[in-house]
C-alpha cells in the first residue's frame, strides 16, 4: 500500500506505447503547458495520462473557468499531418532524441523530424547570421560549413535566407540539420523549398511545433534555442547590431555553448553585431580551424541521460494537501514577491521562507492561470 | 673609511653638470655598452666617470684586446649636431624624462628631444600599423587619433607611412609624439619632412640614437619599445600577418601595456595581423571609446621614480675581489650553462649555486667580451 502511494511520485518513463506518445502530445498541446510546465507535471504525476487527468482540477483550483485539456482530435490531426510528410516523433528519453538538448532549461519534450536522425549523434556546429548578409558573409558561411563538414561536424542552422542558406548548402553533402521555426513541413522562405527537400533527403529537418504550423514571431527565439542547443558551438558569421543573431548568441552563452564570431571592419555596419560579441569576449573565427580549436575538450559522448534523471532535479511533490484557503494565501504571497523582473525560483522560495514541495505546485497553478511566466534558467516573473 | 668603501656602491644620481651629461653620453656610446650594461655599470661604479675609468681594465680582464672607450670627440660632435637642430638631452632621472619608460627592462639612459617635452607628462596612446594600409586603415587611424586627442590623449607613433602618418596628422592639434628610429633630425620617409617639422613645432620628436644617425634595421624594434613604453595602450590599427606591428604588439604585452586591435574581415589579408592578436586575447577596438574603456584604471600620476630606485633592483656589487683564475673559472661555468636559448639571470645564478654579487660582474665581463647577450626581461643567451 505504501509502495503504491509512492509509485505516483516516481519519475516518469519515456513513452513506450502509441497511447503514451499520444498522451504526451495531448498534454504538451494543452493550453498553458509549455516545456517547463510539461516537465513539472510529469514529475508530479508520473505519466502524461495522470497529468492530463489532474489538469482540469488544477485549473479549477487556480480559478480558471472552463479549462479544457487538448481534445484528442487535435492530436489525431497532428499525427495524421506528420504521417503525410513522413515526419517522425522523437520524445524526450527516446534513443534518437538529441542528448545535447538535455542541457537546456526548457528541453523540448518532443521534436518532429524528417530525414536522418543519426545526424543527431554526431558533433555539430551552428552557423547563424544575417538574412541580408554581404557577399563576404555568404562566402565565409560557405567556407566554414564546407571545411567543418569535411572535419566531421554537422552544420546546424535555421533555413533562413543569407548565412543559413549558404551554410546548409555547403554542409549538405557532409551533414546538415535545419531547425524550423514553424512546422517541420512548413518551409520559409519559399525560395528554400528545393533546399529543404534536399535536407530532408540527405540531412535532417527538426521542429518542436506541430506539422502545418505557420511560423510566428514567438517561434523564432524558441527555435534558436534548439539550434544552439544541438551544437557544441555557435558561430555568428555576420550580424548587425541589435540583430536576432545576437539574441541567439546570448542565449547560447546561457546554455553554456561556446559562442564565436567572424570579425569585420568597424566601418562595415554589417559586422557590428559580431564585433560587439568579440569585444565582449566571444572567440574570434577566421576559419574552420579556429572553430575547432575553440571547442571544449573532446570527450566520449556521454551516455544518454534517462528522463528520470532530467526530472530528478525538480522539487519533490507536495507532502500533503492544503486547504483552498491556504493555497489562495500562498498564491497571494507568491504574486506579492514577483514583479515583471525575473526572479530565480529558489530565491523566491527562500524569500517566502517556504520549501519547494509547497511552492512548486502553487507555481504550476499560477502558471496555468497565466499569472506568472516561467523563463529559461528557472526564472519567474509576474504577468502584468 | 668603511663609509668611503661603501660610497662607491651607492646608486648613481642623475647627471647634474654638463660634465656629468658628457660622461653619460660617452659611456653610453662606448662599444658594447647598451642600456642594460649602462645600468649595470652605473650600479657598480656609482658615476659614469667611474664606470668609464673602469671599462678598459674590465675589457682587458675579459680578454678583449685594444678596447677603447668612446673618444670625447664623438660626444662633442653629437652635442654639436644636437645643438644645430635644437635637440635637448633628456637623461634618466631628469624631471622631463618620461616616467613610463622606467617600466621597461632596458630603459634608454638618454633621449634626444625636439619640441615640447611637456607632452610626455600627459596620458598617451600609441597607434601603430601597416605602412601600406588600406583606405579603411587610414580612415580608422585618423578617426581614433582625432577622437582620442579630443579626450586628452597624446598620440604616439613612429612617423612611418600609412597608419603612423594618418595618426600623427590627426593628432597634431591635440598633441602627438613621433619616436624616430634613427637620429631625431633624420626624417624617414622623406615625404614626411613637412609633417616632421610640424611635429617639432607643435608636438614632440624623440630618439635614443645620436642626431644624424641614419635609421638601420636594428633600430626599429628598439624604437618600437619606446613607442609602446610611452603609451598606456598600443592600438594596432591594421596589420598583416608577420608584420612589424605584431612584434611591437608582443613587446608591448611584455612591457605590461594594454594591446588592442581593430578587426577586419578574415578575407582581407591586411587585417590578418590584427585578427591574430584579437584571437589571442587583444581587446577589440571599434572606436576611441573602446580604447578608453580598455585602459587600466586612471590613477594619479606616480611620482617620478629616482634613478636610485631604478638601479636598486640590480644585484649588489661583488663583496671582494677574485683572482683572475677564479674569474676565468666562473666565466667558463657561466658559458657552459648558457646556450642560444635565453635563460633568466636568476635561474642561471641558482644553477651555478652562486650569488648575484659574484655572477653579476662576470656577466658584464662576458657581455663586454661579446660572448653573451643580454635581452629584454633579464634573459641571457650565449653568442655562438
Amino acid at each position: 500500500m505504501a509502495e503504491e502511494q509512492l509509485s505516483s511520485y516516481h519519475p516518469p518513463l519515456p513513452p513506450t506505447t502509441e497511447e503514451d506518445r499520444f498522451s504526451w502530445l495531448r498534454l504538451l498541446r494543452s493550453r498553458k503547458v509549455g516545456p517547463a510546465t510539461f516537465r513539472r507535471l510529469m514529475r508530479e504525476h508520473g505519466t502524461a495520462q495522470n497529468a492530463l487527468a489532474a489538469l482540469p482540477e488544477m485549473a479549477r483550483a487556480a480559478g480558471i473557468e472552463g479549462y479544457e485539456i487538448c481534445p484528442p482530435g487535435v492530436v489525431e490531426a497532428e499525427l495524421k499531418a506528420a504521417k503525410a510528410v513522413r515526419a517522425r516523433l522523437l520524445c524526450l528519453g527516446d534513443p534518437d532524441y538529441p542528448k545535447h538538448l538535455l542541457d537546456l532549461q526548457d528541453t523540448p519534450p518532443v521534436l518532429w523530424a524528417i530525414g536522418d536522425p543519426a545526424l543527431l549523434r554526431r558533433p555539430a556546429i551552428a552557423l547563424v547570421g544575417a538574412r541580408n548578409c554581404s557577399s563576404l558573409g555568404t562566402r565565409m558561411a560557405r567556407a566554414l560549413a564546407h571545411d567543418l563538414g569535411k572535419q566531421g561536424y554537422v552544420i546546424v542552422s535555421g533555413l533562413a535566407r543569407g548565412v543559413d542558406t549558404a551554410a546548409h548548402l555547403a554542409g549538405l553533402s557532409t551533414g546538415t540539420i535545419a531547425v524550423m521555426a514553424g512546422g517541420v513541413d512548413v518551409v520559409y522562405p519559399a525560395e528554400n523549398t528545393h533546399l529543404a527537400a534536399d535536407i530532408a533527403a540527405q540531412g535532417l529537418r527538426l521542429s518542436e511545433q506541430p506539422p502545418r504550423m505557420t511560423p510566428q514571431a514567438r517561434h523564432f527565439p524558441r527555435r534558436n534555442r534548439i539550434i544552439s542547443g544541438l551544437a557544441q558551438a555557435v558561430v555568428v558569421v555576420e550580424a548587425a547590431a541589435k540583430s536576432g543573431s545576437l539574441i541567439t548568441a546570448r542565449d547560447a552563452l546561457d546554455q553554456g555553448r561556446e559562442v564565436l564570431a567572424v570579425p569585420g571592419h568597424p566601418f562595415d555596419a554589417r559586422a557590428a553585431g559580431c564585433n560587439l560579441l568579440l569585444r565582449d569576449g566571444a572567440r574570434l573565427v577566421r576559419n574552420a580551424q579556429d572553430v575547432i580549436e575553440a571547442l571544449p575538450m573532446q570527450t566520449e559522448a556521454a551516455p544518454q541521460k534517462p528522463v528520470q534523471e532530467i526530472m530528478k532535479d525538480l522539487p519533490p511533490p507536495p507532502p500533503q494537501k492544503r486547504s483552498l484557503k491556504q493555497t489562495a494565501r500562498l498564491h497571494m504571497r507568491i504574486l506579492d514577491r514577483l514583479g515583471p523582473s525575473p526572479l530565480a525560483e529558489d530565491q523566491l522560495i527562500r524569500d517566502l521562507s517556504s520549501n519547494a514541495g509547497d511552492v512548486g505546485p502553487a507555481l504550476v497553478d499560477l502558471e496555468l492561470d497565466g499569472k506568472i511566466q516561467r523563463q529559461a534558467g528557472g526564472l519567474l516573473s509576474r504577468v502584468e
